[in-house]
């Protein structure tokens, strides 16, 4: 499986490998097969080193790469449920602001006694608080609920998703220092990106649990996901978890910006009724899984006993059940979850599979502890009415199960096609 | 606290930064206070990237650099319970081999029925297993117990434990194909570094819950860590998870290598009794735990509500109480345990002091779900009889309650001195 790995790598992804080449050279760390001592034993090794970096022989990598707003992870390559810092996915509007974090403020205003701008040691001083949670974007797996082609990857269509520890400042805490007015009901909140990505998020979810995270798997916040403080809402489509956050006002109703207007909100399409609408200010993300080995782009090596694996969740609780079927969907069985079981957050399942050897269709479908299931694509096609949007382009919290065809030779592709 | 973070960081940590600024300038991201535009929102930011890295305000770095062998974690500068990758402690005999991973193979031999020779394909082909785990050197903490000096911080002292999700295959699924005989009871665990590093496990340990871990935080094991397959053994000393395995021998007695002889046991003097002696095979590590902040070298700016916190952990359990005391250990309350509470895993905890401005020693207590509890410093000279071991010169299994001292103009110190 390692060769067959590294045999998919495209052309964007070695050039992606170039620069993990190069800033393994300025550490003085590269290496190469070639490099490799015949008998490791005889040679002493690489000293210690101040901050480590991954193999030179591992590859994995965001795609596409060098596209200025949008990179994917590469979930098929990963196992556990801790996406890496480096390889979490990436959605901005106008590239990724650089940050003096010295020069950081948030101000909060609006519908509240006290104004206050808070620097980013201020965040820091009040009481902590960490979680393992998912971030996924509210786009992610759009592509192939409105235009499914065969030959796709678990990254190129699902990648836009990552589970990390982030750690920050309960957003209640902020609160109870600028006293919101009692008929506060909504709050903008606004980035330092060159997009000024703004979004109007509920009185109710930022009281709950929203956090303003400066921390993400142990150190700081990456740049791409906000340093140095970002807005977490914990289940909420992505977009609404504003990175960079800079302000934050409170009003009393939406602020409707271009991103809660124009952009992510749900065209439907009520097969019976008159008119198209859209959905607005539709948060939540849905009960969803996926298998991400073996998945498109993947080959199975052979018939025989294989582990299929993939990842679950839900915006609305914890995964109570993943099922998979090997054969199109007529006959489910429960897979194994792995612990930790955490709510709204990555479950990776585990499901024994002995291939015969014959072309195959499977898929999984997940069940939250809300008791909603995942639906398949007609299924979630018929609930939006998506027939009737011809013009539809695009379709946001697309949780539909993901079937892969595997051939008999083993290659696998998508089986939405 | 951000301001001052940074004015801690030694010269040796300023060039590991600056290893850090060469890494990001090799992927075109290099940016400095000067750089950063004066109003982030008028300015394009950076596209998309392969794989991210800290931004190039965070100097973390482990610490000493340069050293060929040890590395410490940075713990008074983390949050949550996962340490990045980049800052897991080091710990290597004879530095860090290279590893073709396309040449890797593991021997199980000795007294099996079916000795095997494993590529890393061929362990990613069985079940995979995930689990987030703490590593702790056995020798962590061992310089501040034999010799406390007042200068120390959390890294310098008590920095060689990190905490990763850990993917691999199970050990006992390899045992099953080999077939070990019926009276086998020790496996030699040995290294491809150039130490050779060798161990003697016990079977009951590998047939329980080792594993030969082959991911880290979700992508390939770091270089450091093992890479690219290494033994994990939750609990165990960290010396005993053998890094770079390359052989796994099946016995039915010890191999009494130099790492379990001459190294990594314990000397033990009880008080009333004649000789000294080494206690050996003492794999267990023991119930821990640690104020990370406020911690040695750091300062508490002023009087007021602080957020005390830290990490706990134990080789025996899940960690079940953590109490903090803010004078000198005369009353002890307890603190909040950050969810997941894990088993074998680092736990964070927090508690609120307000101090009042005057001197204090802090502390922290832990007692995990085997019922024990951390010991003081002297309580665990008195149990090993240490005070008779004049010529005592290292320390393992080191796990007393580190006091740290806040002076009144909030200056840390080691609060042993």
């Amino acid at each position: 499986m390692d060769s067959e790995r590294r045999r998919l790598f495209t052309r964007r992804e070695a050039l992606a490998g170039a620069a993990g080449v190069a800033a393994a050279a300025a550490l003085g760390k590269l290496v190469s097969a070639q490099q490799v001592p015949e008998d490791t034993t005889k040679v002493p090794g690489v000293p210690t080193s101040a901050y480590g970096w991954p193999s030179s022989f591992e590859r994995l990598a965001r795609a596409p790469v060098s596209t200025p707003f949008t990179s994917f992870t590469p979930l098929q390559h990963l196992n556990g449920i801790i996406t890496p810092s480096g390889l979490h996915f990436e959605r901005h509007h106008n590239g990724v602001p650089q940050v003096d974090p010295a020069r950081y403020k948030l101000l909060v205003h609006g519908m509240v006694a006290k104004p206050m701008v808070f620097t980013l040691g201020d965040l820091k001083r009040y009481p902590a608080f960490s979680r393992i949670q998912f971030v996924e974007c509210s786009g992610n797996s759009g592509s192939g609920l409105v235009n499914p082609v065969a030959t796709v990857t678990a990254q190129s269509v699902h990648g836009l998703t990552s589970t990390s520890e982030w750690v920050g400042v309960l957003v209640s805490t902020i609160l109870r220092e600028v006293k919101p007015d009692r008929n506060a009901s909504w709050a903008l909140c606004e980035s330092m990106d060159a997009a000024v990505m703004t979004r109007s998020i509920p009185m109710e979810k930022m009281w709950e649990d929203a956090m303003l995270a400066y921390g993400q798997n142990g150190e700081a916040v990456r740049p791409e996901q906000g340093y140095p403080a970002r807005l977490l809402l914990p289940g909420y489509e992505g977009n609404a978890n504003v990175k960079w956050v800079r302000r934050i006002k409170i009003g009393d109703k939406p602020f409707e910006t271009r991103e809660e207007t124009s952009k992510y909100s749900d065209p439907v399409c009520p097969p019976d009724e008159g008119e198209c609408y859209s959905r607005q200010f539709t948060f939540l993300m849905d009960c969803k899984s996926l298998i991400t080995w073996p998945s498109g782009g993947q080959t199975v090596p052979s018939a025989g006993i294989w582990e299929i694996h993939g990842l679950a969740w839900s915006g609305r609780g914890h995964i109570q059940l993943v099922e998979v079927s090997v054969d199109g969907g007529n006959n489910w069985h429960p897979a194994k979850l792995e612990q930790p079981v955490l709510p709204l957050c990555h479950t990776r399942f585990r499901y024994l599979w002995k291939w015969d050897g014959r072309e195959a269709l499977i898929m999984s479908r997940a069940t939250d502890s809300s008791g909603a299931v995942q639906p398949t694509r007609q299924q979630l096609i018929d609930l939006r009415g998506l027939v009737r949007g011809p013009d539809l382009g695009f379709a946001y919290h697309a949780n539909y199960i993901q079937p892969w065809r595997v051939a008999a030779d083993g290659k696998v592709t998508n089986g939405l096609v």
